[in-house]
């Protein structure tokens, strides 16, 4: 790729352009966007409090004094506002000075600003993930972001991996993880890891706890890395050797199977509950339907979950540029879980595995 | 205090007494609380996705198939219902057996989901801050998790201060101050660890970078920590010897000034703002009012932020056994910035500072 398609600018000024297209062809005069993410997507900015107004002319930023001098240093080409104390005003002084009529907003945005901007004589649309559905398709930029978060995280694990035995603590694989992947690069920890041995492994979403790793253990880890505000998300469960592992050897092999069954399906143009389906019958067929209650997967980039869902009642078409998980699991209570959670790219005609350690099962002592 | 005090049980249900008089005199049949924070203030659930509803008689959490092993340890004497999908289907039919006619709803709900629920046959009555306002008294356990979240925090940083210092990078700093935290029993850290040096130090949100800490800089470290899902918060300001620190010296005694006349002011029956005005005047009448942009403090408990606001144009009444944080600020571009954070409890007579950190100004090598 040249060093053009490189320059971030460009990008953002691309990613505008897609709003002010939406906000013509809906026939509105301006449009809020109060999501932070959104916010960030639009913009570059990394804090915690800002919201954006796209007229069809004007960009304003507002933000509050604590975050003067960083927007000044992220937010380029933008108006940047600093807002005293009630957002509401600043937003009926924006629009006043525009001459705004018909404000569109994010349907995520609190009833309680709803309510209070209602009162300011705008006449008020509600747009429902118009930016969510343009972050679906990554960018160049955003593709070597994501690459480079899967591949601090898998080195992290790899590091931590000898230390992941019979007698350690689950706490304390977590927390050598979350050092592994801090030392590896990560500004940021996605989501808190997930070490879960044993019973524990059951609970799709468990905390680590003090329990040692035992004898004949499933342990499902689950964590991820970070690179420049972008996400990765991936899943291994390990077997420490012992006796009366048949049963939780068996469930492996179904949930690899149909991990690999999903993403084999992926292309540009199949639906979202296909993939999905392809995973959920491996398991249903092996009778082990009523274990595995999540979706498959989901989109990940600056939010761990974004669009689309790869999930039995959505019907989203895949596209190329895509990026999202693929995490089919059995959790039987009292045996314990399996996850196998890989990160993919849509491609032009297929699909690319973006996480690369094995996932055969191994035992480990 | 007895044992019986610290039966967690006991809290919650009294918790739910509060709300449930709160229905009963709002003439309203159920109430719907959406936000994760008041569903595990009110129920103990520490997961990220689980919805309440109290009626007169009946308490229901609405979770999903992720969270149900979690549920079924975490919430006692909840009817637990494990939702399929959408979420407004399981409100309706739950609203349909209940004969619930008049909703109540929190606010800070989505406006998509409040779209949703207006057409499902029920009058919705919006309610801001009602459980935000139980919060902000903290019973006897909820203080002592704050305290050992302080006791944490201050342990991790007297760790990690022999390591601050002329040559060492800002985010080597604040990745061993989070690891000590981590080291120090803490599950979670409330917030990525602030350590802002030299010219970085005038942004009140700055992030840490890979400058080296300098000759003759501030260096504003805002960090906290946490014990039992309840966090702390706190910030020091060091200078490293060097030339020409009069100027910061100056800005510091100043900033230590407003911290301790705020902190004098704090009494049951006072108002925020005049907490706020106690530290904003003396930096005002010091010359350097337009260097403190940002409040004067905030409530902190299960979340960093919450109620009350100790600023400008709050006139919330302070009352016993409210924990908040008082922490002005002076920052001065390209100078740098200084500010001094300490964590308040309100006492029947007067207060408490929970913060033991001494917070005279030292100058390091």
């Amino acid at each position: 790729m040249t060093k053009e398609s490189l320059n971030l600018g460009d990008n953002y000024s691309s990613r505008l352009t897609k709003v002010r297209d939406s906000i013509k062809r809906k026939g509105i005069d301006g449009f809020l966007v109060t999501d932070v993410h959104n916010v960030r997507y639009l913009t570059g900015f990394s804090g915690s409090s800002g919201l954006i107004l796209i007229t069809r002319k004007e960009t304003f930023f507002v933000t509050d004094f604590r975050y003067k001098e960083q927007a000044e240093k992220e937010v380029k080409g933008w108006d940047i506002i600093i807002g005293k104390g009630d957002m509401i005003k600043t937003i009926k002084g924006l629009s006043k000075k525009t001459a705004i009529k018909k404000l569109g907003f994010e349907s995520s945005m609190a009833y309680e600003v709803f309510r209070r901007l209602s009162n300011i004589g705008l006449s008020l649309n509600a747009f429902e993930g118009l930016i969510e559905r343009l972050r679906e398709i990554k960018d160049v930029i955003e593709i070597n972001s994501i690459r480079e978060a899967v591949g601090r995280a898998e080195t992290a694990f790899l590091e931590v991996k000898p230390y992941m035995k019979h007698g350690v603590r689950e706490r304390a694989i977590a927390l050598r993880l979350e050092e592994r992947l801090k030392k590896n690069g990560c500004r940021q920890i996605p989501f808190d890891v997930i070490v879960a041995s044993g019973p524990n492994s059951a609970m799709p979403h468990a905390k680590p706890t003090e329990r040692k790793l035992n004898k004949s253990d499933l342990i499902i880890i689950d964590w991820g890395g970070e690179a420049d505000g972008y996400f990765s998300d991936m899943t291994r469960t390990l077997l420490i050797g012992g006796d009366n592992v048949s049963k939780k050897k068996e469930i492996y092999q179904i949930v690899l199977k149909a991990n690999k069954s999903a993403i084999l399906k992926i292309l540009p143009g199949v639906k979202s509950k296909d993939i999905d389906f392809s995973a959920r019958e491996v398991i249903k067929r092996a009778g082990y339907g009523e274990f595995f209650g999540h979706g498959t997967g989901h989109g990940i980039g600056i939010q761990v979950h974004e669009l689309p869902r790869i999930t039995w009642n959505k019907r989203e078409v895949i596209k190329k540029d895509m990026v999202f998980t693929i995490e089919p699991g059995i959790y039987v209570p009292g045996l314990g879980g399996v996850r196998i959670e890989d990160m993919i790219i849509v491609k032009s005609n297929g699909h690319e595995v973006m996480t690369t350690l094995p996932k055969e099962l191994e035992i480990i002592k």
